[in-house]
C-alpha cells in the first residue's frame, strides 16, 4: 500500500519511525510539513527524511508545497496529521477534500477537519467510494471506532461516557492522592510535560468538549458542533470538593457524556464512584459505551503519544489494505 | 446474508429473538437443537420457532438432524452455538468442518472446538477462503479479538492478562467487600444463579484456562492446550489473606496471563492494586493486552449472558457481510 503523509509533527515522525521499522507492507511515496515536501514513487527513504528533518527542520525540498504532494504524488492512502485548527480546520480540509477527489482514502489525527467538517467529508468520501477513517482523534491508542465499528456492530449506542483529556485527568488525580490545590497540581503537569504554558484548551473542558463533538457525530450522525456541549471544567476546583467526594468512596474527574435518549451532550466535573470502571489515574483515558445488547463496555488506554497515535493511525491504513484486499 | 443456527440454548435463543426483532439484514434458513431441525430457504419464522422450542423443547422436526441442517440449508454462515464439549469438542467440529467445506463462513461461541482444534480449522478455513470467527468464545460481550484484530492491528501483541470468569470474580468480590468465606460466597453465588450446582469448572480455573488457550492459539497460533497452563483455582482462599492485601490498597483476582516473551501460560489466585484497570467488581469480566505501540489496552464488560453473548456473534456476522459486501 502506497501512503502520502501530510504533517511531521511528533505525530508524523511517530508513524514515520513505525513504517520505517515495522514491516507493515507500505511504503510512503509523499511526505510534507508545513515549509517543504518530497516525492518519490518508488517509496522515500524515511530514516534519512527523519534525520534532515531533524537536522534541518525540514523533510524535503522548500519548493515542493504540502498541496503539491496531495494533488501529485502516487498513493492509496492519505495521512493527514498536520496541526489542528480548531476554527477553521484548514488547510487539512482542503488536502482531504483534495485526495478523496482522487479517489483516495483518508486516515487522520486531526481533530479541527472532524469536528467541524464530518458530515461534508463523510458524505464526500461515500460519493467518491474511499475510507474516511479518523480513529486517533480521539482518545490516542484506544481503538474506540473500531470497537464501535465492528466489534459492536448491530448494537444500538445510548450513550458514551468518556474521560477524554489527560491532562486533566492528571491534574485531578494528583489533587485526590496527594491533596494538592489545583494551581499545584497544574504546576505539576507542567513540569511532567502533560500540560501546555497555556493550559486552557485543556482544563476548560474545550479539548474534551471537541472529541465529544466527534464521537457523537461518528456515531449517531447527529451533526452536532463543539456551541452544542454544555462545558464546565476543572480550573475551579477545589481540594475540599475532592475529598469531600472521596470520604464517600467516590472521587471527581472531568466526564465528557453524551446521551442519545435525552440529547445530553455535557463535558463537566462530576463526582464518580472509585470502582467505577470510568475511574482512571494519571494522564490515562477511558470510554465507556453503553449499547442495547452489549451493555456497558469499558476501554481504557492511553490518550497522547506520538506512537500510541501512530498505533491508531496503522490500525486505520490495515484496517483499509485489509478490507480493499479482500475486496480484490 | 442467509444464516443457518446450530444450537437453541440461551445463547441461541437469545441471537435468533435479536435477529428477529433487529434490522441486521439476516435471514435465518435453518435451525437445529439437539433433537430436531427445521430448513427454509425464503426464511424460517423466528418468533414461531422460540414459541415452538418453548411449548415443546424441539426448535422443529424431530426426523431432521443438526448434521442434515449443516449440510443441506442454503446458507453463507453457520453459527454454531451447541453445547460445548471440552473433552472432544464434537459434534460441533464435525459441523464446523463440514460448513467450511460447503464454503461457508462459521461464527461461532463454542470454546470446546476452538481449545482443542484452532489450528486445524483455521486452516480449513483459509483453504476453503471462509472467515471462521469466534469473539463470542472469551470474556462474551467484550470484543477482544476484533480490538486485537483490526483496532490494535500493526501493533505487536506481548502479552494479555484477564479477568476471564465472572463466578470467580464475584466470589472474590464478595469476600473482598464482606470479608464472607469462600463457602459463603459461593452459596451466594449460586442463589443468585452465578455458580453452577457443581462449580468445579469455574472455582479450579478450568474455564478461564480454556479461554486463555484460545486467546493465546488465535493471537500467536503457537498451538497450546489446556495441559500447558499452570493453574490455581480459588477453592483455597481465606478471607484472612484478602484481608492482608487490601490492607495494602490491593485485591486478590484469578489472573489468566499469558506472556509471549516467557511463554507464561498461567491461571491463579494474584494480589494486584485496586487502581490497576484491570480491578472489576462482581461478574464483569476484564483483559489487559500489552502491546508494542499502543502500550497497554484494558477492555472491561460482561462476560456472560444470553443477549451480550448474542452481541459478540452478531459483531463477527456484521463483520462478514461488511467486508465480503465491499469484496462484491
Amino acid at each position: 500500500m502506497k501512503v502520502a503523509i501530510i504533517g511531521m509533527g511528533s505525530v508524523g515522525r511517530g508513524l514515520i519511525e513505525m513504517i520505517a521499522t515495522k514491516d507493515l507492507g507500505m511504503i510512503v511515496t509523499g511526505i510534507a510539513d508545513s515549509k517543504s515536501g518530497i516525492i518519490n514513487e518508488h517509496g522515500i527513504d524515511l530514516q534519512k527524511a527523519l534525520v534532515r528533518k531533524k537536522e534541518t527542520g525540514l523533510c524535503g525540498d522548500p519548493k515542493i508545497k504540502a498541496m503539491e504532494v496531495v494533488t501529485n504524488a502516487k498513493y492509496d492512502v492519505l495521512v493527514e496529521v498536520s496541526p489542528t485548527n480548531a476554527e477553521t480546520g484548514e488547510p487539512a480540509i482542503s488536502y482531504m477534500k483534495t485526495a478523496m477527489q482522487r479517489k483516495k482514502h483518508v486516515v487522520t489525527s486531526n481533530k479541527g477537519p472532524i469536528a467541524l467538517a464530518y458530515k461534508k467529508l463523510i458524505s464526500l468520501a461515500k460519493k467518491n467510494g474511499v475510507e474516511l477513517r479518523h480513529e486517533a482523534t480521539v482518545a490516542g491508542a484506544i481503538p474506540v471506532f473500531h470497537t464501535i465499528e465492528h466489534g459492536l456492530a448491530g448494537n444500538e449506542i445510548y450513550a458514551i461516557y468518556g474521560i477524554l483529556n489527560g491532562t486533566c485527568n492528571y491534574i485531578l488525580t494528583r489533587m485526590a492522592d496527594e491533596g494538592l490545590t489545583y494551581e499545584q497540581a497544574l504546576l505539576e503537569a507542567r513540569e511532567m510535560g502533560y500540560a501546555e504554558a497555556d493550559p486552557t484548551y485543556d482544563v476548560q473542558g474545550i479539548d474534551a468538549a471537541i472529541k465529544l463533538v466527534i464521537l457523537a457525530n461518528t456515531v449517531w450522525g447527529n451533526g452536532v458542533t463543539l456551541d452544542d456541549v454544555d462545558r464546565t471544567g476543572i480550573n475551579l476546583l477545589t481540594p475540599d470538593a475532592i475529598r469531600l467526594a472521596e470520604e464517600e468512596d467516590c472521587t471527581i474527574r472531568l466526564i465528557a457524556e453524551a446521551d442519545r435518549r435525552t440529547d445530553l451532550l455535557r463535558v463537566s466535573p462530576r463526582i464518580i464512584r472509585k470502582n467505577h470502571p470510568l475511574v482512571v489515574n494519571g494522564t490515562l483515558n477511558a470510554i465507556t459505551i453503553v449499547t442495547d445488547m452489549a451493555r456497558d463496555i469499558t476501554l481504557i488506554g492511553r490518550g497522547a503519544g506520538s506512537v500510541e497515535t501512530a498505533s491508531a493511525i496503522i490500525g486505520d491504513l490495515l484496517f483499509i489494505a485489509t478490507c480493499y484486499d479482500r475486496r480484490s
